[in-house]
């Protein structure tokens, strides 16, 4: 939470700089108003919670409310937040607000797009590394919300031995047998395959989770068949809505996909003044 | 420049953490090794320098060549970068590097394109505010790689009266009035105006930037005939990669679009470790 | 404003470093009291607002009350401000609270004296970038809090070509061509010249704002009579209380003075505990 | 060190803000020039040093070459620092540069003068805690420079009993046993009085340094008879260049000064591009 | 305080890093709760007002009574602090509150039991600067609870000439001398000798603290007879709770330990969910 | 690397604040020197690369030769480290990096004699959140050294369900159920148990770790025997140098320990200039 206010600090000042030159010349500081935050497309929402911070960090008297929760599907013209207080401080805290609403919201309503793909399955989606830098924290509480499950939030927290990694330690087996040695005790050991001999000698030397990178459908249903009771299955690689489905029915555990994050469209969602 | 390298160290805290586990499990630290990174489909290059720094910041050792200048067309498969030193230092770096590059060459092509539906007009591209918290220095520079220019970087450096403001203030020409009173002498005020007889009132007060958003054709031509000499135009809102030029052959000063930022797609990059 | 708090804690910090040492063997840290800060000399109010916050960002249940506005002329012995509270609080915050008064209030009382030479006359006082270095933002408020409007916050909020900006680019019109190519579309183009012969060139090219600097009177009025139709005049050097009004009678638009800030003497201000 | 390179930073970044507009329109950023920092009137040189860093923190590749040590005494139109590199790095730390030269060595020029004042005589001129916030370290640093010593940093690092705690301890005597008994080993006590009554009681309960805070002449002698040779006395208050031998010739042990700092003139120094 | 807030935040960021995972996967978050920190041992308590604000940093919601004052010396099993609110805030918490206690009771008791020792003696008991890094100000707080007294904070608050010093100064009277020269004026000068020629040399320079370190007993009395009615001594080196009331009984005015801050060992104290 | 850094230098900042008082008084700034940091006990060495960077990041032109390798068993009189440089900055590291080595080694120390207690079996050492506060990383890292491995840096990055979450949630059964619902897919789960219908309950529900907390030796023995082939065994509480054979000889998979951080001696390590 900390670490949050930090940094919604430092998007209001990003936008701030110096302060709004166009408040100062119009306005004496104390005008009061109200604005509505509005949907102007169906969206899933998220980010409300970090919209209302940034308000009151910039100013703690203006008072905000949210009648919907975290997640909920609204409509086009459907009201998201109504601030009202200072006008100075709901103008100059407008822009970092709905970027910020935008482009989580864009995320949460991609994500929500791909779980409903999986109803009915076991297997579930998760998000990848590959996220807009300072804002993956942010990027994947959006995943989150929209109903998928986070992958690794950096590269302390989990291990997974690629493909260049491998190529480095001289085999799949060396490196998984390296890592047994000293990985902290409570971290599974997961490993990028190519090929069905990688994979045999990933299983073979203790791996738990096994990453299938890219491979054809067959390629997958054949991994599941053959060690699906020994170990969990991740698939990524060119991973779309209309694909997920078929992936996930070869049974596999995990699907994970970048673009629920990097490729999510701008939501759009607007501030209007009430008289 | 000390900003940008303060920024760059928290892109990499964000995704290092407290240290690289799979490295740490897998190798003493000291191992060297070359890796190349690649285009994997048709781009212009942004954000090289900043990449290169990402590999520098983290182990002022590693060596860095940058084959091609910023702002060229590259094909699929060329090579955007060469880094040479620690294998842990370019692992450790890579996905940093790789989503910044992603990014930036996004906006820089996507910009590229809607620059070029604007050759031989005299009509310039800008972007706007709607940028990724925290990101806008680095995603305004994208626009410039590509082609475009920036508009305001913050509320700090610039005038911009809109319909929001307007209403607050009770009216075009109170606004227009009350910004020449105080604002900055070297700032040019521009008023955005939702239809005819707020443009003339925006002028007749004295506005020297006129914003027409979301206007159509006939009445962004009208607003020309009318004005064009005695103020500049900008127009915003709906632009596409479409309707740009036909936007432009009205003769308008300038077209600013979020879309060049908010909605650029990642390039396909990656990084290959070579023997 | 986070800025601002920010630099307020910095300055609480230099000077309390490890803890107020002589309040620390001398009370138990919950004794209360009141105290009145007073001028004793004549002045012109300003950083009440900001000696406020100094006492309660130290200690939040401090009391502040400020019985006059910003910018009201005091007479020696006059209240400027009662708090109440800790007297450890008001003690260790006393130091850099009265610095800051006593600061901003001697611009703000040199600005005063400067424009009150301008009664009547079109011409606006502006301040410049020779400031106290970390102060810009709170001593260019002193300005506006005087009656003077402020030159550029920085080298990013403005254009202004000046004598060896002109010399490296190769010549006045050479440098004005340069900058309308690709300047942020928003901000007027200054040019500061020389001689006259500079101005024809830099009004030829097409700037929009001139910088006399160290010119004569003659000089000034001539070039007023030749273009003070085309384009605004600023007049810099030398400028004091005493030429002020002749060099405003000539009709520029502006004059810029450095020392409002840097000359300005520190007011005499004090705190007294009250029984 | 480090605290001051992150001042400087600091007061680069106030500066510079989001990149200098003007050179970003000028010129590539890869020209490159020479230019030179020279006094316009005599003064003592201090601030050198911090300079050359601010030169070389916002680019490692400019060269600074200062002919002159610190403290020396320059006449107008010698030089006081070459640079040379890349001619954006030169003009972006122009100002802040000189603003930081103009301001120390104003502070070093009075307080030489102030300083050979005492020339021949046993009493050492000392500073106050009147700075400017945020700029103690460097004005205290220019102080030395100029011959003069510096008293207390901070509330934390000497123990100073003044008329508003005495009065709050409830007496002279009363305050300084509570002092003696908690106070650092390392650490004199001194006092403030404001009259012979309180020296008496001052002196009698221990106190090893004491302040005679406006006092007259002839009480300052008079104090001076009765306890020179018991305790330390520092004297303050209406200290000018024209009374501070007069109070030197007293005989005692330091006079304390905060105009050398907050009343210091700026030197007129400027930098010159060289062809 | 502003300080130590900051220092306390960054306590519980390297503990909760992005988030506690456990809290995440088990509860809602909104799940409220109770909780008891005990003493499981008997011990001095210290840092009670920094677990407190440990808490409310994380959620300004958690409630906190602390029943006990610092400084009181607990039984095993009695309170130290009652906390209530949101499960995930008290949680998480937990350990960097935990963790504080048990150091800092651990310094104060050890203190204690030291101090203890001198009982009816003038002997004063200081810390060293042997302290662990990052955490001086919260230790040297503990000795204060535990009854000590503090030595200095920093290099930069007090001059203490050590045998290196003085080795690389060419001698002692060399170096006292060179000291007074120059030394703050509020400041004593302190030396270290080795033996009883060091002495005689620092105290004829007119050194006014001696610091003896790892001298005998006999050289301890030697020393104070010789020179305790001119200057203060400090006795420092192999000080433990066995030998401390020895070394004081020569009458020396301070001894100072490292030891009670660096060997003192953690309290068991514990935190309990109350149903 | 950039995060310790940072640390470091706060670690300098504490100690050395506005600077060296006595390094001031006593020289130029430019004498330089050579000094030795020798053991003074035996002990195992952890810290010498931070103990380098302490003092190169206070000036990057002092030379640091560590003639042995971190890890290493060094008798009391050898050295650990030579610097040679300006005195000044010799001595003005000279404190921090001692307390850093002095505080590492003897944390490496002690693990190391505890890790050879475990010779020959297969269990692992590990360590606990029990740290002082900031210093977790670097605490951690002499475990390393000293032979042990680390159990979670931080709440973020493992999932370890204890009694107090079990209890909040109602009952282990549930509590596993839950986590294995929403856990991170790279993350296995420990239970924390007290007694075997906990034990059964937890591996039951489908835990993959079981930490056994303040077991009796033949309960820990009964653990293994039933489930020792299906999950692994953490075994905590009351671990010393003198039992840890005993318990390791049942077979648990690890043993962690806080007093291995939080108990550690620190070694006698000091400085010494040389002629």
């Amino acid at each position: 939470m900390m670490r949050i206010n930090q940094l919604l600090q430092e998007f209001l000042m990003e936008d701030i700089g110096r302060g709004d030159a166009t408040m100062r010349v119009l306005f004496s500081g104390e005008e009061r108003g109200r604005a509505r935050i509005v949907a102007r497309e169906n969206l899933v929402l998220a980010g409300g919670p970090f919209a209302r911070r940034i308000f009151q960090l910039l100013d703690s008297e203006t008072e905000v409310k949210i009648p919907v929760p975290e997640g909920e599907k609204l409509k086009a013209k459907e009201t998201i937040m109504e601030v009202s207080g200072r006008l100075v401080s709901l103008f100059s805290a407008e822009r970092v607000a709905l970027n910020l609403l935008q482009h989580l919201s864009g995320i949460a309503t991609l994500t929500r797009s791909y779980v409903r793909e999986l109803r009915g399955l076991r297997t579930v989606l998760l998000d990848t590394r590959k996220t807009n830098p300072g804002l993956r924290v942010l990027e994947k509480y959006a995943v989150r919300v929209g109903g998928g499950r986070n992958h690794r939030f950096g590269l302390d927290d989990g291990i997974l031995i690629k493909s260049n990694h491998i190529r480095a330690a001289g085999g799949v087996a060396e490196a998984v047998l390296r890592a047994q040695r000293s990985a902290p005790h409570h971290l599974k050991i997961e490993v990028e395959v190519r090929n069905f001999s990688e994979l045999e000698a990933a299983v073979g030397a203790g791996a738990e989770l096994i990453l299938l990178d890219n491979m054809r459908l067959t390629e997958i249903k054949k991994s599941l068949e053959r060690f699906g009771d020994r170990v969990e299955f991740e698939v990524s690689g060119g991973v779309t809505r209309e694909n997920i489905r078929r992936l996930a029915q070869t049974g596999v555990n995990f699907i994970s996909s970048g673009a629920i994050i990097h490729s999510a469209r701008w939501m759009n969602i607007a501030m209007e003044i009430m008289e």
